[in-house]
């Protein structure tokens, strides 16, 4: 029997129509592209958004049609995030860090029909631009007095696109399954591949993160997305903001620690978000300048696993509660939080920071289990580890036009690749890494396709790369090779052969030459000896 | 294009599986009706919800079964709702303050397989057990030790039917349009009507009220709800709270102003939740007593307007925050909340109880509008009043086992009787009461069915009755009858022709004798005006 409640589907365009009718004055901060900040209300952010869905009908858009973005956290992107969902396209949102050809392969395997880009990403897409194949126009994310002086044919200008259009749009009613955006991730092997949201996975993971145990969002919190647009929709913030009427404060590209301290400050912030990299430079400009933000409550530190040392410097030096996090571009992206209670915010400062090592506990509509090798599940006693599995309703079952995705079991959960422990509490902590990946300032490096690059120079004959600790991008890659008999390149050699096929931050920091690499019983390179033996090797550099 | 998300349902049982996961050692603790206090976890109360699942399964109940209750708020009560609805079965919960007579008409018209009723309620349920058609069994809920010495065939013990079976159930998945629970409310006229709740409606409800913009539920909570789950489940407290890891604390059937403040102290209750009527007793005993509870940070207030006077003594006598809440048992029941911010928490007290006296805004995922008599939205300027329209996916868009709902209009919108205004700011507040209903307590008095009543005497010949202001009922029916020709009736005649015939409660307060009623335009009795001729009857007596 089905009960007798009404079929609203769950969409994005509620979310800013809340927002611009129940906190109508609540205020978005952007820094700009440009310089200035620029600040208004949901309920303009709302009249804009509705402007330019007008306008994307008028440019042909249509349900379903992919529209590109590269673009820095701020009020356009904002928009474009809800007039492209809004009316049943879909918002792909791409990294700029990624190497141009594999920002022209995703652009062409989304089969984007239009690009907004930032100012600063003009050269980038310029560079690219006759590789595309599908894209019809690309739209320049500033007003008339910044445009650039020379442009193509069908690039236009994001201010008068939007101003040639009345606010009068009326958001369509869809089914909550439609595909709302679009995010490609890099995996162990091959290309990227795209995470396709829907509407109904957007909105149930923003009453999640919004919840009192996950990232408290309401008209009291002032929230700075450090971690980008670009990275899992900024972790869902952009959502769950008009939801709660949280104020949004977006830093633009100005992500060095004396521009977020000057924003942070300016603006009251109390909760901000990002990978440790970004942490690293602020601490380090708190410590130089002396003193902290004194508005800013608590932290959320994902992407990575932040250092024992990080969370403790903000926990005591700063007066700043870290939230570590856990998450997957999967994931819409958050599986995990750390938020602890009263009580054990009171233990000693040792067995605190040992819990806040832990990845945390779900949210509401995520569940998680260990497993054997034989997919068998493990007690949750803090100790057995094995593969961590997921699923919930914001948790892909598959990845955009590909046939077949080795991350999900027949089960129906997703095989994450980390290797984890679970707690008697529901505490998660990760304890081995995707076995390949190396993750630097928070973004995927795949080993894999570095080690392809290597071998193929003409002077190797065996590559390894690994992740190793760094202070900064807490990981970075290492290579280990074996040369061809009888040929001996030199590190400078190897080094420079890279330029120009992966993208520059990519590149190993080192090179190591070994007669031989340590083989597994199947006859694999066992990187788990290498990372050991290579622990200490930049820093000791 | 639909996302590639994956396709899990929204189910209650999903509530408590994750609470008896990730805070397997939060608390519910329960005053039974026995007498003792019990306490226990969420995991323990999961492993008797699966007991209990299996124990109705072997009882024959199959999915789409309705189940009745006739219970306290208490443990049992609790490991119910989760057992009946977590195996696709409907949870019907029932007000026994009815008169028994509609308890049967409600019983029969939902076609209760079986009952579940607290001690308190054998007397009720012998009473009209012989009326009932559908009903198979009968489970008091309490142990062997309490059960009565004779009972009916067909009638267990809970403990009993519990005990008997293992903790080994896998609860079954199905989809969340799937109903889950059922309450019968009373309206303008007929008989009560069915609000049939689905697993989606429910869980999506839970997300609402657990933000904390809304009632702000996490571990570090502890949650009393005086509001009966039999009273549109207790507004929706049993499911937030295993969602969101809060202590929670059932007062069982000890409502009175010592008991309340004893526990509410032993339990360190942080937020509490009731009616009026409840608070007029708990606030006497607090000034009797000369002190209230210093855990205690905030009262939810609802089912009816809170006066002026009570949220002032709340806030500035005993330092516990107002939150004035509004529902209705179609709307599962939240549909607004007055949460102050910061800035509005600092107004001059007058300002700010002026805005407290405000039903508050809607939490994301309610839609509200006031429109003219055309159906027409009316601006949103704080003045314009009409009658108030809701919509949401916790909503319901009819009635259990009825044709037709005049509550719903044409354009998918539930018209709620209600008068209002809307602000620039999205408060909402009711400006008219539905037009004939007398709210006593917390609970609607049907004027209709007591005129009904009093127009069937030989010697009335219009009756019309209105509900006047009470201090400790917030409302009480007053009749206003005009006589026959040549016929003088006594009040005590016409009073003492209630009885039986309604709930001794439904009994209006006094008797007063017309020669005529004041007639509208249309021949309808004026109600406004014999409301505002009447307003101080009751006190001036």
């Amino acid at each position: 029997m089905r009960g007798l409640m009404m079929n609203r589907p769950l969409l994005i365009s509620s979310l800013l129509e809340h927002g611009a009718r129940v906190y109508a004055d609540g205020e978005i901060v952007s820094r700009t592209v440009e310089g200035p900040i620029h600040r208004y209300t949901y309920a303009d952010a709302h009249r804009r958004s509705k402007q330019l869905a007008n306008a994307l009908v008028a440019l042909g858009v249509e349900e379903g049609d992919r529209i590109g973005t590269i673009a820095w956290n701020g009020y356009r992107h904002f928009e474009i995030y809800y007039a492209v969902s809004g009316l049943g396209a879909i918002c792909h949102t791409m990294n700029p860090r990624l190497h141009p050809s594999q920002l022209a392969y995703i652009i062409n395997h989304a089969k984007d029909k239009y690009l907004f880009v930032d100012l600063t990403f003009v050269p980038l897409i310029e560079a690219i631009a006759d590789k595309l194949k599908s894209v019809e126009g690309i739209v320049i994310m500033t007003d008339r007095e910044h445009m650039p002086s020379s442009v193509r044919d069908g690039v236009q200008c994001y201010e008068d696109v939007v101003h040639a259009h009345s606010d009068d749009f009326s958001w369509p009613e869809f089914s909550e399954q439609t595909a709302s955006s679009l995010c490609y991730t890099s995996g162990t092997t091959g290309n990227p591949k795209g995470v396709l949201y829907s509407h109904r996975s957007t909105v149930l993971h923003s009453f999640a993160i919004a919840l009192p145990g996950v990232l408290h969002l309401d008209e009291s919190q002032s929230v700075l997305p450090v971690v980008p647009m670009f990275h899992a929709n900024a972790w869902g913030i952009p959502y769950a903001t008009p939801m709660t009427g949280a104020k949004l404060v977006f830093p633009g590209p100005a992500l060095d620690g004396p521009s977020l301290t000057e924003l942070l400050r300016d603006e009251e912030v109390t909760l901000t978000a990002g990978v440790p990299t970004v942490w690293v430079g602020l601490l380090s400009h708190w410590r130089e300048s002396g003193s902290g933000v004194p508005s800013l409550q608590r932290v959320v530190v994902g992407g990575s696993a932040p250092p024992r040392a990080m969370i403790d410097a903000f926990e005591r030096e700063f007066g700043v509660a870290v939230i570590h996090g856990w998450g997957m571009t999967e994931m819409s992206p958050v599986g995990s939080v750390n938020v602890l209670s009263f009580k054990e915010r009171a233990l000693p400062v040792d067995a605190r920071l040992d819990l806040q090592c832990k990845q945390g506990r779900p949210p509401f509509g995520v569940e998680m289990k260990v497993v054997d090798e034989q997919g068998k599940p493990l007690p949750r006693d803090g100790k057995s580890f094995g593969e961590l599995k997921v699923r919930g309703p914001w948790v892909c079952n598959g990845y955009y036009r590909l046939r077949r995705s080795t991350m999900h079991d027949e089960d129906g959960w997703l095989a994450t690749g980390d290797y984890a422990t679970i707690d008697e509490r529901g505490f998660m902590q990760i304890t081995d890494r995707k076995k390949d990946l190396v993750k630097s300032g928070g973004e995927w490096i795949s080993s894999i396709e570095l080690e392809d690059v290597a071998t193929s120079h003409p002077d190797v004959a065996q590559a390894a790369v690994i992740g190793i600790p760094d202070e900064k991008w807490t990981e970075r890659p290492l290579l280990v090779i074996v040369a061809k008999k009888n040929r001996s390149p030199t590190k400078e050699d190897i080094l420079g052969f890279f330029k120009g096929k992966v993208a520059d931050w990519w590149i190993p920091d080192d090179v190591v030459f070994e007669t031989e690499l340590p083989l597994g019983g199947t006859g694999k390179v066992q990187k788990t000896l290498l990372r050991e033996r290579f622990a200490q090797h930049l820093a000791e550099r």
